[in-house]
């Protein structure tokens, strides 16, 4: 059985709650597999505790990204169970009683494994929104880092620590060439992420990611300039079905 | 067992062979669970037959893609055992005996299940890309045409279609807004695939490129414009994985 | 008779006042319909002041958009009488006596109606820019908040909202596939408008601006990226017109 | 009462005709007033006759744009009723019997008034695309050709022709200066229309494009490059509507 | 004679002096007929201090543009007798004795005459700049301000105060329409400066920019976003070579 | 007396005539010194007789530009009288009875004097154009070819061919530099006219162009891509101006 | 002694010759150590006839790049001794006597070494320019086919090909990758081209540009768009440098 | 023999060094001649100071660019011996003995000569960055300030400082021109750095980049914008090259 499919919209919980401000999708979890993700960026601290306190309110393991400095002042105030991870700019309200590392968000499954490779030091804040967010999926996750292409023999060195994880997630600046490599080496989905490191003729990571559009390894897909989130969203939606019961 | 991983570089067959002008990577079948498949524009007859003949003889099931109609003469008269799809522009040459319709690549595995979905009439070429890739995989492909947002009634009309396969191809040119809406319906992996379809600001492409990157929906990745071949192997290797038995 | 054109240059007001650095069109209100907007952008609160006391001296109800709170400051001392939204960025002075709320600029016409859509909570700066604009002009506004794309089923839950306006004004960022959803809903003319949220490859809005331009619905034409007011004049003048005697 | 919005989807007609290839909607004339308009370019004569065959099979008035040459060929012959305009690249098959020209698709409606006015010689085209799609929708036209800007005394001598208009279509290339003017003369909606005439910097309309989305006039609103067809339907809903019958 | 040929590089003067960062061209004013104008950006104080000294030395009448608060105070401190002008962001050291105001750097030259027209109260830094320019070049100068293209009827009214001049400077932002109109107006020279002002799909100017490299009118060029100060030196050095004697 | 302002608007003349399709701006030549030019991009010769046979009738000596080697074959068997420049890709019916080479269009005014100067063979259709219009104008023409930066020795070892000149126009593409360099050589303006010469990472010109705009030669100004009519119009303008009577 | 900078402008040879249409630069040779090489895209055969005729005159080894077929049978009937390379798009006259091939332009000095490595098979042509150039400098040249990044195992097995070179051209369209990871295997500068070779979101090469613009390796300077004259020239430059007798 | 491949990861000491964020390449003195430089934009000072620390304790001469005030507070404090330099923005911390200045990276080279031209006064902080790369390397370098081409006298009388260097960096923003004509001056490689300086349609140093990349000058290769570091080092590998002993 597809945990993520079943159960769609029944029972007596409300599909949706809606604050002054936003309508927050109580249904997405038993809909999606994964409750809504708040995307912290231009809303202000009072918008945010709203919406996250309607999804905590429902029982679920709350993550919202893009929380800057004083956004998490205001947040870490209101909601003293949470973690505010600065280096990745996330905010995590647990469920209550929490759920230990590694066991996120779909009951029953079996957690798949990701890797999270990066090419720069200048990449990690996207590289550990990534991981926030696997972890909180529920996905285990191995980080690989510095290993960009123009020091060619650091990627193959560490080839054993990632070639058989259910999907990668690259995490590339500059010229962007490191998902094709990566690409290169494994036979699993590889998501690239692009990111706004960079200077000159870089454009704000517009440079990477058209490498990573253009990429001739056939196994990489794209999404957009710095979306961590994203890319480990869908790695972790890919690991967690090749680890789903046969039966679902 | 992952038959995409197993038998790595082992055995005496060779891992590549050199024609002319190209290096042919006979030993990607083995590390990546899927033969090279050849990129077609801007090569020759000549480069092509070449290519192809290396890969048959290695008793695969080879796939050209970017084929056009003076390139698919040239190929029917070298390999008649091989079929030319006009509208997707793809050729491919079966391996012998030929497997029935529906039984890819990967031995052993049980196919997985994808839906392809175009938003018009003039995104056919790309969808169909996409089909002639996932029979190739062996994955059994649904087809969903002309379900543009303009008709907001139609998707989801025709949403027990696809709403339980293993990942969707959403393939549209102009606004590309297509793969946010089925991304919101679906919780599997969705690929979308901007076509050039379109006139004026549209760019060839670049329009419906940026709306899919810039969705929000957390589902969605993105290809290149006009890779339907890219969308669909990425689609494929996500369903087949999530289809291996579970000891792989 | 149509009050947007009667009377024009008539009279003995004058056409025009001239400030130090200003002209200021009190000929408008005649000609058009409605008075000068002041776009405060860039604008020394001095200039503002000139300008504004010269329409309020012309016995007009004066709007000023894109104030700052700084801005806001000098003006408020300037006119007690006028009210600043610091969400929509905007200053209005009203007539006196004031016209209740709801009955704008237009005398003796019946007031039209405008639904201001928007798709996420980021978007709100602009919607009600937009709805402040509507106020003004004395058309009746619906308000729409967060029925974007990526969760279906939110936007025809409320169609009834919104299905009979004379006019739509949508504004969202990100993909900007909001109108073309609403355009396939409704009849009526939908004035899109693209906002600069977003990152990325968002490029402070021009990925929602290429999407709406190139929407696959025909009753959708765009205005400039946040530009709430130019959306709600156009949708205004629109509903204005439907509902003139039909003499006029 | 409103005939565009009367009897949706109401009685024994289907609802849509699926075609091998597309999915007509049928119900569209119900929902939005008018029919389906079928937009040729990248679709073959095949596909372009099935399509039509089917609106007409409904007993509307069908209409196509984007024909060249080539399909109108094909289309004259499979529907000797239709009449191909070559300089607006449109085909009609009428009703039957045909409407007298001037009315068009919403039965009882008092047909509105449309200006259609063009910057030069080289937006012939696009302003007769104009032209046919209003007079298919049964609204009344004034065609204004050739009074650029750079030729200022041109367009206020033929002020009287346009200025009590419903709506005014303004088709300009170059530096797409033309509504912005046209926009500071009339009270009513104007709808810019850029076009691809011009060289060098122009960027195949992109400069008159983004000319008129900065336009400082407040009545302007913006659809794709060369998009006539667009243009014309908005004016058209404007104008329509603005004729209704009070109880509407 | 053509005081701007004359004396090339004759004489005892040096030629340049070389400051530790800059080599000043003395030589220039005997070259060009003007001497050397400083670009102010990015250049510190120091440096600035460094080149106008070696002007002043020279005798000349010394000109900074881009001068921001910070550096005019610092120059302000070393130049007792020079004028900050916070509006054009110049500064200019009087020659000694200082030519009475309109009795520019060509001796024996009757003045020439431009008109400085701009659309917006936003443009106005851009037109100051160009006016102190003109005023350093000993060119009289007509300032015409606020006569945006919407508001059409404004420039054919005051076209008595700049129809007979020698060359017309025309600022203007967001659509950049204004040259093209002037342009239809006057036989002489126009020279567009498009200005960053704006919003949205602006491009810091780029629309406007776009527009005028567009204009149809065959007397318009252009020169960089905000480059009052070169439009202004061309419109100068036409209007002064108009009025040489006719031996020259 | 300034002949190209006297007797504007007067006489019996008609101030346009009325083609089918196009305005013929007869008064083009009182109101600017010269008559109105044919661009004929775009132009069927149908469209491009009727307005040259109206210039001719009013007296004038035509020009047409963009003309194609299937529109000059139409042309001159209409106008046998007329000469095509394949190169220029210009057509022209001399005034009857034809002036002299060399004196042009404005009578009684002595004939200026300007350069064109191209960096590179390939630029000599641009450069053609120029020298065709300057002659129409009754403008005297030096043309320098060939002159590129990478051969810095070239330009200065002809630089007494063109110093004295009233203005220069330079062609130029690939990376446009060459404008910058004349204009420190000359003291008059100079008009550059980027080319869309040169490959890859020129964009049809677009690299010039923004060379040209960012000159750091404040003499500079720039018109659009190719625009050889437009930068010789420019200099013909001011080279004219310069050598009009004192009392004019 | 270095060769390519000894007998500046010394003796009776003339420096230059001019034909109709271009100037010809004899003296380049002895000023920069290689002849001037035409670039033929855009030139008739009559004048790179003229050229070529001029440059052999000289007594030089003649080359001209970007000649396509046409050109090509032009030049063989005027060039019996030349040699026209198709894929290349080469034509070379060789000098008489002609030196073996491996002796080219620069007498007396130990010829260098270069590899040109391209990543796939549509990169031919640039890479064949790039080795008709070299040939034609006299710098050996090595060829390495076909090992595009996304078959990372390629590269490193022909290390011991290249690692030695003076200068590696690298030459690769789509993501561009390959020069960031030459530079991290080899210590000698890296002159990459990007090509034009992709399709989508490649824009005609801009991806593999600011790929190769972006790259993290520090050794790594980048050409234009599919300029593998200049990328060869350059290599060939450093690599005859690098070779020069010591007291040079 | 070439020191730069000598001894490639022979001996004890280790090839590299793992801090917690990074991965320190100590391999790379040996495979490329010279250390890894440290880019220090983006990273904090704790993890400049464990890299730094990394490669000082590898007795190397550390070199870090892109220090701004606040890092390079904390790296004086961390390393006294170290030296920051403000206008290029490098700190560098020399090995231990210091070798004396202009004795760098690689043993027993006779160090070559490298020449940095800059065109204007702001592009200061790049041409000092490529000084102190120079320097590091034990480069010999000749700085050239101030010659842009709009003064195209200055460049030329310094020809004799930097015509014999064994390659040239030249450093421009705005129009990009000087590497154009410094290439035709030189018979060595030039490396074009283009700079952000500039304004309106400079677009951060777009307008320079494109210029240099179009250049047609054949000996000119480009770096990314305000690369100084990477333009240095080539260069300096280049001159390195030049004077390694012949048996090398």
């Amino acid at each position: 059985m597809d945990p993520s499919k079943s159960d769609k919209r029944s029972g007596s919980t409300p599909a949706s709650v809606t604050t002054p401000t936003a309508t927050v999708d109580l249904d997405r979890r038993r809909r999606c597999g994964f409750p809504e993700v708040v995307f912290g960026q231009g809303k202000t601290v009072e918008q945010l505790r709203e919406i996250l306190a309607a999804l905590v309110s429902d029982g679920g393991d709350a993550l919202a990204t893009r929380i800057d400095a004083e956004q998490a002042a205001g947040l870490v105030a209101a909601f003293p169970q949470g973690r505010y991870n600065r280096v990745a700019r996330t905010f995590r309200v647990p469920a209550r009683p929490p759920r230990p590392s590694g066991e996120g968000g779909v009951e029953g499954a079996s957690a798949g494994w990701v890797a999270v490779i990066s090419a720069g030091t200048s990449d990690l804040a996207v590289a550990e929104e990534a991981r926030e967010t696997l972890d909180w999926m529920g996905v285990r996750v191995t980080m690989i880092h510095d290993v960009g292409v123009a020091g060619p023999h650091r990627l193959p060195e560490r080839l054993a620590e990632f070639e058989a994880a259910d999907a990668v997630v690259v995490v590339a600046g500059m010229e962007g060439a490191l998902p094709s490599v990566v690409g290169g080496y494994v036979a699993c989905p590889v998501i690239g992420v692009p990111t706004s490191v960079g200077y000159g003729a870089n454009f704000g990571g517009i440079s990477a990611l058209l490498s990573m559009l253009n990429s001739c390894a056939a196994n990489v897909a794209v999404v957009n300039i710095d979306a961590g989130f994203k890319a480990a969203y869908l790695a972790g939606l890919i690991a967690t079905r090749c680890h789903l019961p046969p039966d679902s």
